[in-house]
């Protein structure tokens, strides 16, 4: 009979028509709704999966911090060409080295038999073997089991312990998700939040792309506010208050508002009187503050601090920190850990509603639960080596001793930038790059316009081609119109640094002469 | 000023009012679309992140796996209760020991220092430091740096030579993504696949929730053809073929076809006729095929063995071999590995368009990459220790031991099953499910609409109650309307099986005596 299967020495001759029954199957059914609607287009050039005929969100969405230049830099890399990846913030890629402690403890974790082993102590500091045996008895089933979909309940304790004492304030493990880095977390707050087109976000212009990408991805509108480079890239509650009324006459409503601190990949560093305006300022809109803080251990300049978004709304009281919605990320990747490969993150909810928990809660189970190994050095970020741990002082001379060249080569990197004819660069208080400005020579402008090309796109497409630095072009993160930059990351070994500053200000300044 | 910040010594006090000159900046503007229309709910009892007010594809989603069957049953643990967690395929959190070959590489990976150490032949064989160094030596930052967003060069080579091996026809590596495990890819998939309502996906019914939940997240309309029970759970193309012309009458395009081979819950295996007519239905009717091979390692029934959708279609030669689009699903999870908590698996992709990939390549970008660990895992399910190697012997004990105990497991349960009145289950060909059939007495369904639950939920929600075990309604995977079924894995340590298959038949029968 065709089109009838036979499976493991049954012959499934009887079709069940009757299961069938003249209608798709109960709650599954088919809706109503298209009768009569004209057919989608379904296949091109003999293909369903085809470029034309794919999601038209995704196909809209743009990142490009592994667009077109990320891709040729790794066709040159092929050919044997040097490249140094500076387009993203990935350390141990250009040779940090990974904080010994938690790797000991991964290493236990992912092999607890070891723990047994007679000569454990010869390959392991004993604090390492007593903080995994800690997580290996805490994690039913063990690294290779699924955990809870939010992540371990004790990881989550030990990373609601790290908030409590950063910020002098509670914090409750149900209102932390662990995730396979922040982007994931940042990815699930946005799909809950955008309904659609008419829903908006409010973005700072430049930032770091995953917003605009999820924003485009989950069907909103992208809000961008502007951020001041003369003024060390300031923010503005006024300048944000024109945005909200300018989408509203658009029929966009404002829903959230994504901040840096600090800022990517502007670098700049927000106060606690900032960030107490940015809170007063959702209060009255209502919108849901979305705070990017995962370089909040990078903080580089003289007499600045990072202070938390929990934090400052918590110790404004009476109606902030009872009302405002507050999202907070973090990640292993960033830091002086640069865990990157290992995709650990969070997100902390603060007067978030059970009820959107709950949601979150259920789409977060639909990938099962993050990476245990991931949601372990999440945990081991938030509770690293005391005084007085046999690994202390080595963890503290890591930590510290690429807290303090990431310093310098920041220092390194501006100063070689401020030097140059054409290119102004404001510090990097915080984080882990460099934004500088470019003001190029008009027969610079005329020959990208020919190549079809933003002039900050042909600077990097010139840089990437001349000395095999990988760069992402400023209109990658948005700019004010007129104005162009690109972003690199401080992350090149401290030795290698004056080479990359060499090359650089080699590349600038020939560019400039061919164009002057 | 008021609105203006001041931040790292600057003061802030000049609002670029200029900057934002009357419009939202250029790439980033809003949409005139929406003038005119009225604006979208903003808050409800004060909260922007309200459960009324989230993106409805989201709300509407539903995912049984990790219902509220499985959140009563954590509820229940945490007040001391014993819980048997059968409700998903998790092996080792019911005691599942993982593969000690691939925990040493993996902590070596983790502390490739370890490799130097002049003890660490005291702690590992030496194929496992080989194979470290090997991973180590091939992965450019190690561990800790993001790799290429699609996964690592040289262990995407090791799963496609893998494939190569397993179906005797080339594998591409670059049409192969690693991901944090096969729901991931899934769903990659389906976001590109779908682009509104009208665009339909056929999955079988009963099928794992991830492709409902999926469909349902991307906004598209799930097509649900049923397997026939009566039949061991067979499919026809009969079927197949008025779902897809219902559907078209309704305005739903069906641009996809997901089976799962070996079936989840249903434990069928398909054969390589059964796969050839699925082929030429998609080929006909122009259907991305969506091969979820995860449990392709586990076969139990005598005779039955897996064939890849992959390898049927290269053998059918013109016009199929060069023209169907083809996505394999595969991972870590399951097997006799069962590396649930790691989160490693890929999607491979055959005849897909290359601007297709290169969209999925964009966004898999948007998460960077997919945990390092998870990535060698998948490379060493794909290339295990061999005859002669240190470890082989070891390996083939513990994974054959996993593989005889499953089976036996299987024969059990469903042997408990069958001998129960109002209980019918057929044979688990392969998988780790059981999917019995209840037939339950007029009253337990009365009982059941008087609590305003489905019967299979009702029966679930006391077998929680009576005995710890937690299952999965049928509900949840969709069942022909007025039949009734749970599934649970055959996944409780072999010891303890007579003890759960008692505990279930006495439930059972207490069950059908309360209510007949």
């Amino acid at each position: 009979m065709r089109g009838a299967f036979k499976a493991a020495g049954f012959l499934r001759a009887q079709v069940a028509k009757d299961a069938f029954a003249g209608k798709l199957p109960g709650q599954w059914s088919c809706r109503a709704l298209f009768s009569q609607m004209q057919l989608p287009e379904q296949s091109k050039e003999g293909k369903v999966l085809h470029p034309d005929l794919l999601n038209n969100d995704l196909l809209e969405t743009k990142y490009a911090v592994r667009g077109e230049i990320y891709l040729k830099a790794e066709e040159l890399r092929q050919t044997g060409k040097e490249v140094t990846f500076t387009n993203i913030g990935n350390p141990q890629a250009l040779g940090q080295s990974p904080i010994t402690f938690y790797r000991q403890v991964l290493a236990l974790c992912a092999a607890p038999f070891l723990l047994n082993h007679p000569d454990v102590g010869k390959l392991f500091p004993s604090d390492a073997i007593a903080r995994a045996k800690h997580y290996v008895d805490g994690i039913p089933g063990g690294v290779g089991a699924y955990s809870d979909s939010r992540g371990n309940g004790l990881l989550r304790k030990e990373v609601a312990a790290f908030i409590e004492r950063r910020d002098g304030h509670p914090s409750n493990p149900d209102n932390i998700f662990l995730t396979d880095g922040a982007s994931v977390a940042v990815r699930l707050c946005l799909n809950a939040l955008i309904r659609s087109r008419q829903d908006g976000l409010l973005c700072p212009i430049p930032q770091y792309p995953l917003y605009s990408a999820g924003v485009q991805l989950y069907g909103g509108t992208l809000v961008g506010y502007e951020l001041d480079e003369a003024q060390g890239w300031g923010m503005s509650t006024e300048l944000l208050k024109s945005c909200v009324e300018k989408a509203k006459k658009e029929g966009v409503l404002c829903r959230g508002l994504v901040f840096i601190n600090p800022g990517n990949p502007t670098g700049q560093v927000l106060t606690a009187d900032n960030l107490k305006e940015v809170i007063k300022f959702a209060y009255d809109e209502k919108l849901v503050l979305m705070a990017d803080e995962v370089y909040q251990e990078n903080i580089y300049a003289a007499g600045s601090s990072f202070v938390s978004a929990k934090k400052v709304l918590m110790e404004m009281g009476a109606p902030y920190a009872d009302n405002v919605e507050l999202l907070s990320f973090h990640t292993v990747s960033k830091g002086m850990i640069g865990e990157c490969g290992l995709r650990g993150g969070y997100v902390e909810m603060t007067n978030i509603h059970p009820g959107a928990i709950d949601q979150l809660y259920k789409i977060s189970s639909l990938n099962l639960c993050p990476n245990l190994l991931g949601q372990i050095v999440t945990a081991m970020m938030c509770n690293p080596p005391q005084p007085g741990d046999e690994s202390y002082e080595q963890f503290y001379k890591e930590k510290n001793g690429t807290y303090e060249s990431m310093k310098r080569r920041a220092k390194m990197l501006i100063d070689g930038f401020n030097k140059l004819d054409g290119i102004e660069c404001n510090d990097t208080e915080g984080a882990m790059y460099a934004f500088p400005s470019l003001v190029l020579p008009p027969k610079a402008l005329a020959a990208a316009a020919a190549d079809g090309r933003s002039a900050d796109e042909f600077y990097c497409l010139a840089l990437l081609a001349d000395t095999g630095i990988v760069t992402v072009p400023g209109c990658g993160f948005g700019q004010v119109e007129g104005t162009y930059h690109f972003r690199t990351t401080i992350l090149p070994k401290e030795e290698k640094m004056p080479e990359v500053v060499a090359k650089f200000s080699d590349f600038h300044k020939k560019f400039m002469a061919q164009y002057s």
